[in-house]
């Protein structure tokens, strides 16, 4: 999709979709509009990224209103509900929708400002400068949306945020229809929003009373990390997230500064360390996770925490490689993440789902490592499970949230198919991913996001670049 | 784009651009019957790729016939060929057309055939008899026009592969458009099609002087690897290579296993060996090089061999990280390469950038290692260097060929712009490329491929993974 030239190309796919007979799909208003009205996605093959590994040849899935009805065979379902409208998914692969389980999304306004530096220097010079002269809520407005849309658009129906001005990040994922787990992120330091530990804690507390409750957006407590949060904030944030009972995210053990900053500090290893306070436990999202021991390993397994691992942007910050492989051989709930798009620089997880099953086989020296089915479980169930959200997403089955995509598979660069893993894997991009649809809704169709002023974001994002330029760094 | 949809998809596209008041570019057709004229692509900022990393804003290439006339300001292009033909390129980036450097492109019909699979098993129970049982000349054309287009429609404009039954891929390079070094595998062991090496020989030395002296299709010799080809035959390989002044083309230390064996038979590594030979010169286009000694690296260099790094491919097969960083500083021509589609899966240039920027700096825990101007560099001029035609391709400078690539960097996930090495090589993908121009010909025009049958290519294909899809093993 593109900024200029949305309104020709919707004009012209609508053209496409009635040319090539796709049927009389339901527009998304209508079908809000009939909440309680069945139609089905019919004749994909269904990946549903069940506990079973089911692919359904000549599948579909009924929908009704924001959760799935019923998963199997075009033919069952046509059976079972003969008067539901249908969405012909002929060709297509049809899979859960995927899963962002950790980024800053405001910060794609930031997306190459300035790569290939320092970490030192890239903050210092560059990051934080532009955070506390750029970072308002105007900012976060539009850089949340315009990653939203980039992330909906790649077929990403959930993510996992943490950044300033949070509310303003849960309002426009929930205009924009995506699902979200937000947190505001906490740290000892004047953020750009809250100047003091006592101010973010009471915004905190204030957006967690607000958005507790909400369908589709998760409110979380999101203390940065263990080297810029003292050990009684750190304690203090997992009151907060127990007390209300939401997620607690956490960058934990990401790079080797990191480690040996609370080694020096404390004698223990950053894992270490947060459980020695009592903060490690099942609500934590601990984002990267590159540096774990292997008594670590075992410790974040025991005590349900899940990771979302960031391939991509642990390669280009030169992190490291999280030893991944362990992590799911312990039985550990890892989903994947983007980070933010200043260090990566983009939302889309389908070279995160490529590069996980491709980064791990080179560092192990073993090519079984990490297979296709693996890796599409990260980015699907096993986020999901990351999340505390197996129950509702990750995957298609019965009276779990609609969160699902359907991929054309027809490119040159997927043909032929033999494996719908291999093929979604290895191959798929995100410009293949034809629908989205969350909660029941669809918001991205024939590839192209319904309902959205691009232009008026790309005017946006335009301003932005025009005042951020003067900022650029590049070796 | 699409094979089902293909009529309906480039009839809107062509509403599309008129609607878009994209200017009357003259159609390819037109440009082939006046050769002698100039046109413009005018307005968009021009990566050249030359030595002194010029990029030009609001820039120009003015393209005569098949060469490269002027670069400079669309505005003193406009001045200099006032009544030339204008194609906009306003808002967009134009570049070189990009470089892979090593592929065997029939293989696209084994793409997903078997993936995560032990090495000797992938190879011994899938590749090995899928290719005994199916590699003719049919095969080979059906899959190097698949691979063509896939790389074409990509922004990929030259490759370099070795297979078998070469002169059916130079014909199909040929027939497509592209610009391609072609070499038929020489190996000691029965091949699908030259049973003996004097078969084999024999072949090779009528493809030489059938394409020798072509336009766009350079002929090579192309003997297999050191651990499957005779010292005897890599000799004799050398020999007509010199014989006949074309590439040498070499698979070289790929895995630790070659390095191994080579090393037990003849008490020297691979690159000591092949030079122990006399065959390590300039005309050796040396594909993977993931195991060189640092003394081999000097050897390389001295020698002005070129080569092809596949960092997907050595992740995907888990045969290690090539020192790319330690090779760029010795001055050795480093480009790119996807390796064929079966180890993959898939030819897709701008995916191989991205992760050759990002895969050595987490291997030297460096932020700074390969830069984005500098992995451009290697999928560009520097594939250039290695082939040893950067006096005809690899940047946009006058007298070159007119090889060239526009892509649309409007799509959400590229923006904002603040650097174009960073927008192209972190966030733009294979779909963002708009126009493909070989040898001055335009191949694709508003991201569609001009002028092939897509559907005859879909039919084939499917033909094959009905035939093949008994043999597709998974763990």
């Amino acid at each position: 999709m593109r900024f200029a030239t949305l309104l020709p190309v919707v004009a012209s796919c609508a053209i496409l979709v009635l040319s090539c007979g796709e049927g009389s799909a339901p527009a998304a208003a209508d079908r809000e509009t009939q909440p309680d009205g069945v139609w089905l996605l019919s004749g994909g093959t269904v990946v549903t990224m069940d506990g079973q590994g089911s692919v359904i040849e000549a599948g579909a899935v009924a929908i009704r209103g924001s959760r799935i009805e019923a998963v199997g065979t075009a033919a069952d379902l046509g059976e079972r509900f003969p008067g539901a409208e249908v969405r012909s998914a002929d060709g297509r692969i049809v899979l859960p929708g995927l899963i962002n389980t950790h980024t800053h999304v405001p910060m794609a306004l930031f997306r190459g400002l300035a790569d290939d530096l320092p970490l030192k220097e890239w903050l210092e010079d560059v990051i934080f400068p532009a955070e506390a002269e750029y970072v308002d809520e105007e900012f976060v407005r539009w850089g949340t949306r315009l990653g939203c849309l980039e992330m909906l658009r790649g077929g990403t129906t959930t993510f996992v945020d943490m950044y300033y001005f949070e509310d303003v990040i849960a309002e426009e994922a929930e205009r924009c229809g995506a699902r979200a787990v937000v947190g505001e992120s906490l740290i000892d330091f004047p953020a750009p929003d809250n100047k003091s530990w006592e101010d973010a804690i009471a915004y905190t507390e204030r957006f967690l009373v607000r958005w507790k409750g909400h369908d589709r957006i998760t409110p979380a407590v999101a203390p940065h990390a263990p080297y810029t949060v003292s050990a009684e904030h750190l304690q203090a944030a997992h009151e907060l997230a127990v007390r209300h009972d939401v997620p607690l995210i956490l960058h934990l053990a990401e790079d080797m500064s990191e480690v040996d900053e609370i080694l020096e500090r404390t004698g223990m290893r950053p894992v270490e360390y947060v459980d020695h306070l009592g903060i490690l436990d099942d609500r934590m999202i601990a984002n990267h996770v590159v540096w774990p021991s292997p008594s670590e390993i075992e410790l974040l397994a025991e005590r349900g925490v899940g990771v979302a691992h960031c391939p991509q942007s642990n390669m280009k910050v030169a992190a490291g490689v999280a030893p991944v492989p362990e992590m799911l051989a312990a039985g550990i709930a890892v989903g994947l993440g983007t980070d933010g798009p200043a260090s990566n620089n983009d939302l889309d997880l389908w070279e995160e789902i490529d590069t996980a099953a491709k980064l791990h086989k080179v560092i192990k020296s073993d090519p079984t490592v990490v297979s296709a089915e693996e890796a599409l479980t990260m980015a699907t169930i096993g986020g999901a499970r990351a999340l505390g959200m197996e129950a509702d997403i990750g995957s298609l089955e019965v009276g779990k949230r609609a969160d699902l995509i359907v991929v054309d598979p027809r490119g040159l660069h997927q043909q032929p198919i033999y494996d719908p893993y291999s093929t979604l894997v290895y191959s798929t991009k995100s410009a293949d991913v034809e629908t989205v649809i969350v909660d029941g809704r669809v918001l991205v169709e024939g590839g192209e996001l319904l309902s959205e002023d691009l232009e008026g974001v790309r005017v946006a994002v335009e301003r932005y670049r025009e005042r951020l330029a003067g900022l650029r760094t590049r070796p």
